[in-house]
C-alpha cells in the first residue's frame, strides 16, 4: 500500500481526494492536514466520511508527515504550497501538487500573475500534470504540477486543433462557465447560497483571469508558436462541472466530420477523453462525480468558425482525480486505478 | 380601462403577463385562452393568481374575443399566431404578437428558419418592438412584433457599437446563456427537474437557433451592411434570466471608459437599460423579476477584444414586460407605467 | 408622502423592504442604514435597486435619523434592535422592529431564551403585528413588533382551530421548512451555496427554537390556555418560502369540508390568507414574492389527526411585507396600499 | 462473474443500478431493457455511460433474458413487474425486484392500496429485501422485494424504539421529504424544472401515500402489534436524497444519551448504518450518493417527545445501492462487495 498524505484537506479537493482513494486499492490515506480544523476528524468537517475516513486533522509540519507517507498532495492555496513543496521533496516524496505554484515554466510570468516565486529553481523538474500530453515525463517525475480546472477542459479541447495546425492560434476565444465549487469553501458573502442560487454572471471579464497564462503556456506548445487567448468565466448555479465553449478560425475548410475523426485519432486509447459523435454534445451533468472530459465539436457553416465545447467536474478531471491519475504514473501504477467510477447522474 | 386578452395564456410568458398587468393601473385583463386547460380558472393552472385572477381560460376563438378586448396579445407557439393574429388586426385590435411570426421582415428568410409564411402581405406593417430602437414607430402600430428573448439581450448588447461603427461587423460571437424558463412548459423529459438541475449545456451549437436571423436582421439594421453572427446558446439551471456575452473586434483603438461613455449617451434617458460604470458586470440575478437591461463593457487589453455582457430576465425584458412597454406605447399611455417595479433579491 | 427609514438595510428583509415601498404609493424611503458597508450606495450592495435607489448607506445614529423621518423600520439582529427603539419613539416616531425584540410579552421569557431585556418597560406598548389577529391594537400602536416568519406560518395555520376549540391544545406538532434567506446574509461557510445545495436537513431539532416561545404566547392566547408545542425547523435548498406541516388530534369527529368552512369563515374578508379548497395543497411556489399565506386543511381518517399546511413567502408575509401591512394600519392607510402584487411564477 | 440483466433501465434507478454493477467486482451487467427505448444503446438514454456501458436496450422477453443470465433486477413500475417475475422465478433466477408488487404480504392488502394482485402465490416466499431486519432469509431467498425509499428511511429510523419496546406504536408520525428523482423520470408537467425549482410542497398528504400499508407492515412486526401512523410526504427541488423526521411518545422517561446508546447497539456491525452522536443530526447531503443511512436521535424536553431523523440517498439505500446489497446477500457475496464508496459531496 501507498501511504498519503493529503495537505489542505479541509477544502472541496481535499475532501474529493479523500473519496477517490478511500476506493483506490493501493493506497491509504494515513495524514490529512487543515490548519483551521486542526485537532477534529475530518468527518467531523465532512459527514459524507463518517465511519470510513475519521482521521484526525493536524497541523501541517512537512517533516513529520513527510516522515510517514509516500506520496503528498497538496491541495494548498498558492504560495502556501511552495513553502511545503521544497521539503516533501527533499525528504524524497512524490508530490502533486493541486496550487498553481509550479505550473508555469517561467518564475516572471508567474510573479506577473501572482507574485514573487519562492523557489523558482524547482520549476524545471515540475512537470505539468496533463497525461494526455505528457504521459512520460509524468511518470518520471517527483513534482506534479496538477492543472487548474479550467485550463484542463481548455487545453484538452484546443490540442488536436493546435497540433495538427487547423486553426489561426490568433482567433482563440474561450467562453467558459463553472459550478460553484471552483469559488472554494472560504466563508464570503458572494458565495452564499442566496447570491449564488437563481443566477448567472460573468467574472474576470477582460483577460485578467490567473488561469490564462497557464492556458498559453500549454496551448503556445501544442501550437509551436507563442498566442493570446481571449478567455471569460463564467459562475453557474450548480455545485460541479466545467464547460468550455471554444471558438476559433480555421486555417482551410475543414467539416465536422473531419474534425471528430482528428479528434478521434488524437485521443484514441485515452481513457478518461471521451470525443462525442457529430452532432452530440457534452453537459456537465454527464461527467459530474466522473474523471471524464467530454468534447464536441462543430462547424458553423454560416461562419466559419470551429466551434468545441468540453466538459468535465472541476473537482474531478479539474483537480482530485487528475491528481490521482498522475499519481498513478508516478507510482508505476495502472493509470486508471481507482479512477473507472461512472458519473453520478441525476 | 383598456381591456386585454392574452391568447395562449397556459405559457410562463402568459402567467408573467398576468402579474405584471395586475398591477398596471390602466389595464384590465378580460380574457384568457388556452387549448390544454379551456374550462378551467387561469388559478387553477397558476395557483399564484388565487383570488385575484380567477378567469376561466376559454378556447380561442378570435373573433369573439376581439369583440370583448381592446388589445391582444398573443403568446403562441410560432405558426399558431399567424393563423389568428389577421383575423385580430381586421376587426381593428391593437396586437402584440409575442411569438417569432412576424419578427422577419422577409418571408423568404422566414421561410429558410421557420416554414412557409401564412401571411407575408402583413409583414410591412408590423413593427419589431424594440423601444429603445423604434420608440416612434411602436406609437403608431397596430401589430407588434416582440422581440425574442436572446435577440433582446444580445441587440440591445451591441447597438451602441454597431451604431458608432465602432466594430468589425463580421467579428461578432455571441455566447448566450438562458434560464430554463426559456425552454416553455411542455412536457419533455430533456425539462424534466432532474435532467436540467446541476448540469450546464450547449445546444443549438453551429449556427442553427431560430433567433439567429432576428438578430442578424436588427443588427444589419445597425450596422447599415448585412453581417453573420456566430451564435452559441446555453442552458442554465435556473429559472429566469439570459446573459449574453458578446465578443467583438474594434476597428481601432478603444478603451473601456470610452465604451461606456459611448454606451451611456446612447442610452441616455432610458428607463429599462442601464450602463454600468467601467469595471462593473451584470448578473442576471440582479434583473430578475424586473423590465431592465443591465450592460457591462471592457476591453481585453491583452487581445484588443471587446467583450460586452448583457443582462435580462427573459420573462420580463425577453417577452412579458417588453410586451407591456410596447402596448403602453401603442395606447399613448407612458411607457413605463405598470413596469417600474423592481428585481426580487434573493 | 410617508417619509421612512430602514435601520439595517443591507440585509435581505432590508431590500426586501426597499422592493416593496419603492412601489408604494404612499411612502418614500429617505434613509437607509448599514453598519458594515456604510458610504456605500446601497444599490452597490443589492444592485437590483440600481438607478432606482441610489441612497448611500448612513451609520445607525437614532436621534439624526428620528429627526428625518415618519416611520422607522428596525431590520436588526435581536438586542441590537432594542437598543435603538427607545430613542425612536421617544422622538414621536413610530416604529415597525422586524427583530424579535418586542414579540414576547414576558421579559423573562425573552430572559430565558435570549438574553435579559433591556427595556422591559416598552413592552406592554408593543403590539405583535399579525393584522389577522390584533387589526385594531395594531392601528393603535406606535411600537409594532412584527412577528417572526415561521411564527407566522404557524399562528395562521392554527388560529381557527384553536379559536375554535377544534383540537387538543396538547397534541401539537409542528413540522417546518424554510428557504436560505432565513438564515440571513452573514458569511458562514454552512451557509455557502455548496453547503447548502442540493441537501436537507433539520436543525434546531428538539425543542430549542427561538420561534417557539413566540408561537406557543399566540396560541396560548388563541387557545385559552397554556401549551406547549413540538417544532422541528428543517432547511431546503431554496432562495425563499417557508412552509409548515402542522399535526394535531382534534377533541372531536370533524371532517376536511367542516374544517375548510371553519376556515373559510374565520379568514372571510382577510385580503392576504387563501384558504385553499379541500383536496388542494399549498407550495411555496404558489406565494413566492407576494404577501400572501395559502392555507390547506386535512384530515387523516386512517389516524384521525388533522394535517395543516401552510406556506408563506418567509421575505414577505413573514418579514418584509407583513411590516408593510402593519404599516399601512398604523398610518391610516389601506392595509393593503402597496400590498397588492402577485407572485412569481416560476 | 455473475451476469445480471437490469429490466426496467431507462429509469433512474436503472442507471443507478449500471453505476453500482460498473464497479462491482463480481458482477457483468450483459443486459439492459427499455420499451420506449428500445434499440438505443444504454449510454445514449444515459450518457454518463458513454465508454463504460454501451449495451443496446432491449425490449423485454423474459423467456430470452432468463436464458442468458444469472440475476435479474427489475425495475418496473407496480404491476409490469408482476406480469414478469414468474417467469424469472420459474426459469431458476434470482430477482431482486425494485417494485412494489411483493412487499406487501397480504394480497388483499396490495388490492386496497394497488389494485389485484397478479400472483400472490408468490408472496410467501417473497423476502422484504431490508437487510438489517433479515439478513439471514434475505440469503436464502430467491425473489427479493426491494424496500420502498420512504419505508427503508423510516424503518431503519423507528427499528430500535419499537423493538424495544420504547415508544407507543400509535403515536407514531413520520414527516418525510424526498428528492425530485423520486418522482421518476416520464415527462410530465409537474417535474419540470421551473415547475419544482425554488419551491416546497406537501403531496399524499392525509395517510393516502402507496408506502405507508409497507411501512406500517414493518413497523408492526417490529412492535409486535398492528398499528397506524400518520405519514406526510414532500418534494424537495433537489435530486437526491431523503429526510424523515419522525415524532413519537416514549412510554417512560428516557435522555437522548439512552437512545443513541440504544440505538448504537441494535446497529452494532451493520455496515451501512451510521448512528450519529448525540446532538449530531443527518443532512441528505451527507449521504449523496452513497448506501448510507444516517440517523439521529433527540428528546424534546419540553414535550417528552422522541424525534428521530433519518436520512438516505432514495436512488442508493433507498433503491439501487440496497438491491445489489440484497443481490450480494443471495448470491454468497460479502455484503458490502460493491457499496462501500463514499458520498459525493458538494
Amino acid at each position: 500500500m501507498i501511504k498519503v498524505a493529503i495537505v489542505g484537506a479541509s477544502g472541496y479537493t481535499g475532501v474529493e481526494l479523500i473519496r477517490i482513494l478511500h476506493a483506490h486499492p493501493e493506497v491509504a490515506v494515513t495524514c490529512v492536514t487543515s490548519e483551521q480544523s486542526a485537532g477534529r476528524p475530518v468527518s467531523d468537517v465532512f459527514p459524507t466520511l463518517r465511519g470510513r475516513c475519521d482521521l484526525i486533522l493536524e497541523s501541517l509540519e512537512p517533516v513529520g508527515i513527510a516522515g510517514q507517507v509516500d506520496v503528498v498532495f497538496t491541495a494548498l492555496p498558492h504560495k502556501a504550497a511552495m513553502a511545503v513543496v521544497p521539503t516533501f521533496l527533499k525528504m524524497g516524496k512524490d508530490v502533486v501538487d493541486l496550487s498553481a505554484d509550479y505550473r508555469l515554466h517561467d518564475a516572471d510570468v508567474y510573479g506577473k500573475w501572482y507574485e514573487k516565486h519562492l523557489t523558482p529553481e524547482l520549476l524545471p523538474q515540475a512537470v505539468y500534470g496533463l497525461p494526455e500530453l505528457r504521459r512520460d515525463k509524468i511518470r518520471e517525475a517527483n513534482l506534479i504540477a496538477n492543472p487548474g480546472c479550467y485550463p484542463t477542459s481548455v487545453i484538452l479541447g484546443l490540442a488536436p486543433l493546435l497540433k495538427g495546425k487547423v486553426i489561426d492560434p490568433k482567433s482563440i476565444i474561450v467562453d467558459a462557465k463553472s459550478g460553484t465549487s471552483g469559488a472554494g469553501r472560504s466563508a464570503k458573502v458572494d458565495n452564499l447560497y442566496c447570491e449564488v442560487n437563481e443566477g448567472f454572471k460573468a467574472y474576470g471579464v477582460g483577460g485578467v483571469h490567473r488561469h490564462i497564462p497557464e492556458i498559453e503556456q500549454e496551448l503556445a506548445l501544442l501550437a509551436g508558436t507563442p498566442l493570446t487567448i481571449s478567455f471569460t468565466p463564467h459562475l453557474v448555479p450548480m455545485d460541479r462541472g466545467i464547460l468550455s465553449t471554444i471558438y476559433s478560425v480555421p486555417t482551410g475548410k475543414v467539416t465536422a466530420a473531419e474534425l471528430v475523426t482528428l479528434y478521434e485519432a488524437f485521443y484514441e486509447g485515452e481513457p478518461f477523453v471521451r470525443v462525442l459523435p457529430e452532432g452530440v454534445l457534452p453537459s456537465t451533468a454527464h461527467v459530474r462525480g466522473s474523471n471524464f472530459c467530454d468534447i464536441g465539436v462543430v462547424v458553423d457553416e454560416r461562419t466559419g468558425r470551429i466551434i468545441v465545447v468540453s466538459a468535465i467536474d472541476n473537482l474531478v478531471k479539474g483537480a482530485s482525480g487528475q491528481a490521482v491519475q498522475n499519481m498513478n504514473l508516478m507510482c508505476g501504477l495502472p493509470e486508471t486505478l481507482g479512477l473507472d467510477f461512472l458519473g453520478i447522474f441525476p
